[in-house]
């Protein structure tokens, strides 16, 4: 982090702790200056940074002032799922959405991917260069059944971050995120087990239930605070869960993160149920405030945390490289390893653990972190100018995915086969959940650098979404 | 091929038929380029490469003669396994054999790995280099679910040669065929089920029963032909076998190729009981004669042969890239892939196919199958040399993997555990059986180039089980 960074950071974050609240006076530059012993352009900048991020604004002969935030005024509901154990479904609509990833023409606004195309992605791209080119005999064999001694050791020096104290032959990479997540509830469970799930939920996730002839018991999730502990200790009482799968920080879809104290108390809940919790943080490192948040994992005493996560979020999910730390399970884990594809493509993971040994993990994050923050702002702007009356949008604090609850009349699946015409495509809500709910909502990707074309296709989708509500009061009238 | 190379390979298809049996005198050069319309250098040079692989011998003023046949001679036992459905063990020593793939500073003469020295695969390293340097936004994002087109387009290509008509469609990119073989057996299977399987069989499958809860049916197999077609009809009728799993190809361990005959009425066979074949391929490009041997797939009329290959042992296991044609299951088998690891890499795909394309593969081949035929020879030599009186081996026509049944007094579990001594490691038989038999085999890798340091190494271990008899036979005094 430059200085300027640093001083944005730690404003930033006694903003979002209400330490200043919306409509306070900021300290003046001087003030600053004083406080963190930078000069007055160190200062300026990182008042200009949080003003492009519209966290505050500068009054004329007055000073900085925050801005209210936008967050509470439009939050979605909480959910309500079905309160029992579920087959999975949807496969279709998955398909639809994972087979499109390329050489389509529609613009895919729903899709997962992170922006592949800033320069700091660059390094990258020579490093793997270079190290194919130049491949010896190492290059082409198997890499360790654990993966390269050097990446984890990288993964087990990012992991204090999150407050892991990891070694690095506690971590196991894998092919994605997916995988390490397949054999997490591999290991686990058997057919016609239940695993409880936070909801709305990974598709991914889901479908591995699905293959695995699971049934997921989806838990009430609330879009501030993440999954609810009290339903789902009643949910412990009541059905044999054996295992909880969460996404607990910068959920997919819904954006919110668990305050550390309810992931404190997850770890504790599974503890007194003997039940294993998989903690899927694959957009963690995607943090608009430093430090990033815990994962379950760092308040785990037990190994009984499975962490899954990877570099498809950060650096690109082409390359495939995952990563997970399964505590207890580690034997289990690397049979399923092995059985699942073997060991590892060996050169992409030199080749990240170079990136990040050499500092541009790092320095790849921030420019990322810093663009998809305002890019956040820009297209809560979009919807809260072009989608209909009553659309509820959450407010993440990192990654890249936004959700939008519409009103009820609105079908996503429905509004999707219409903006096939536009060429445009969004994720439908119902893909998130084993019981179809959802069908309202769905997922918008902001980590797209943000042309007039996609605000064009985000005013379409309100336009469309918009007509369907029309349609709805006529046909009551 | 060459001119003189596809002389060669008719003339030596008519030695391994039976045409010229040993000890016949073979038609004269000149005769040789009358008949087949080449020039007497041709002829020369065909002749030459018959002796370097000690098929024929020249003897002065006499001509070329047939040498006698080494395979009849030494052949190891027919397999004679538990018949009845058995659960898997032997983890620990598949992953002693897998975990020491890198950085072992043993001599390991058992792995499964080809020799990537060759310069025919640099250009492998150049247009893998030049993709991740120059890599775009496509490079790093998700490929399709299915598999890169363009590889699919190539894979589709090449199997022409095994027989195989496939579309592009029809196949499946997979990470290793380890993924394949794994995919096609979860969609088959539920925990519990019997699967059967040639004995002995590759570990990596066998674990992959282990990990689904499926229990191996091991059926009698014949070091020439393969799979005991009468056993397996017996165990048809006996047991309820969901599908039935084969190496035909250049077997690993056990070198064989199963006659088309046998590989068509095998398929007859699962057509008759309703069951699934899945076929691994893996080796089928290795083969020391041309055209190379047809698969199983290549007789499938309906749908329910599940082929599964890769380029891990002719390009380079680090790679992972792997494929299937699932047949009739191709739906399922997407949900698995998807479930299992999404999208394959993206570059390591396109490399492949650019590899492919532009007959870089073809040129490798012919380079890798004429040393690994060389070597096998050696290799042989070396065990007739070094191994105790009454030691079988087999003789592959392709690949670079051979088996040799020692004497039943010698353990190679307990032989290993001599060999540490002396930084040397085989691969123990007891790995490719779900009943732990096979003690007494051990495999080893020609595909090394042989160094004097490697003939040490094998007479090493010849020793060593020499000792073991020995042992045994004073114990018995
Ligand atoms: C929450 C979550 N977990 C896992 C994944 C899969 O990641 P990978 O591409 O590394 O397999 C995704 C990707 O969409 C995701 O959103
Ligand atoms: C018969 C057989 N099938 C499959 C495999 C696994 O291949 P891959 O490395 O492509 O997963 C091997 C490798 O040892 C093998 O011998």
């Amino acid at each position: 982090m430059t200085r300027y960074e640093k001083v944005a950071a730690v404003l930033r974050e006694r903003i979002e702790h209400g330490i200043y609240r919306p409509g306070d006076r900021l300290p003046s530059i001087r003030a600053v200056c004083q406080e963190m012993e930078v000069s007055i352009s160190t200062a300026q900048e990182a008042y200009r940074q949080l003003m492009d991020a519209t966290l505050i604004e500068s009054r004329p002969k007055s000073g900085y002032f925050v801005l209210p935030g936008r967050a509470p005024s439009v939050l979605p509901s909480i959910s309500r799922p079905a309160q029992r154990p579920l087959d999975i479904s949807q496969w279709d609509q998955v398909l639809e959405l994972v087979a499109t990833q390329r050489d389509d023409n529609r613009l895919l606004l729903g899709r997962g991917v992170p922006n592949l195309e800033y320069a700091s992605l660059k390094p990258l791209s020579k490093i793997l260069g270079g190290l194919h080119r130049s491949a010896d005999l190492h290059g082409f064999n198997y890499d360790k059944l654990s993966g390269s001694p050097e990446l984890r050791q990288q993964v087990a020096k990012l992991a204090v971050a999150s407050g892991c104290l990891l070694h690095p032959d506690d971590i196991l990479i894998t092919t994605g995120c997916q995988e390490a997540l397949s054999i997490a509830l591999r290991l686990l469970t058997q057919p016609g087990d239940v695993v409880a799930v936070d909801s709305p939920s990974f598709y991914g996730t889901m479908q591995i239930l699905k293959a695995s002839g699971l049934k997921a018991l989806e838990i009430p999730t609330d879009p501030q605070t993440g999954i609810s502990l009290e339903a789902l200790e009643l949910a412990l009482e009541q059905w044999p869960i054996r295992a909880i799968q969460v996404t607990p920080t910068f959920n997919n879809p819904l954006g919110y993160t668990m305050p550390p104290a309810r992931k404190r108390a997850l770890v504790q809940l599974a503890q007194r149920f003997d039940v294993a919790i998989i903690e899927d943080d694959i957009y963690g490192d995607l943090s608009f405030t430093q430090p990033r948040p815990p994962t379950i994992k760092s308040f785990d005493d037990d190994g009984r945390v499975l962490l899954c996560s990877g570099f498809s979020k950060t650096l690109g999910p082409g390359l495939r490289v995952g990563w997970m730390a399964p505590g207890r399970y580690r034997d289990q884990a690397l049979h399923m390893k092995y059985v699942s594809t073997g060991a590892s493509a060996t050169l992409p993971q030199r080749a990240v653990a170079e990136f990040v040994a050499k500092g541009h993990y790092e320095r790849h994050l921030r420019v990322a972190i810093r663009q998809y923050q305002r890019q956040r702002d820009v297209m809560i702007g979009w919807v809260q100018r072009y989608f209909p009356e009553g659309t509820g949008i959450s407010y993440p604090q990192g990654s890249f995915l936004l959700w939008v609850e519409l009103p009820a009349a609105v079908d996503c699946v429905r509004l999707n086969e219409r903006l096939a015409r536009h060429n445009v495509h969004v994720a439908p809500g119902s893909l998130f959940s084993a019981s179809g709910k959802f069908r309202q909502c769905l997922r918008l990707n902001y980590a797209f650098t943000l042309t007039p074309a996609i605000e064009t296709a985000v005013r379409t989708v309100g336009e469309l979404a918009g007509e369907m509500v029309g349609e709805s009061r006529a046909s009551l009238v």
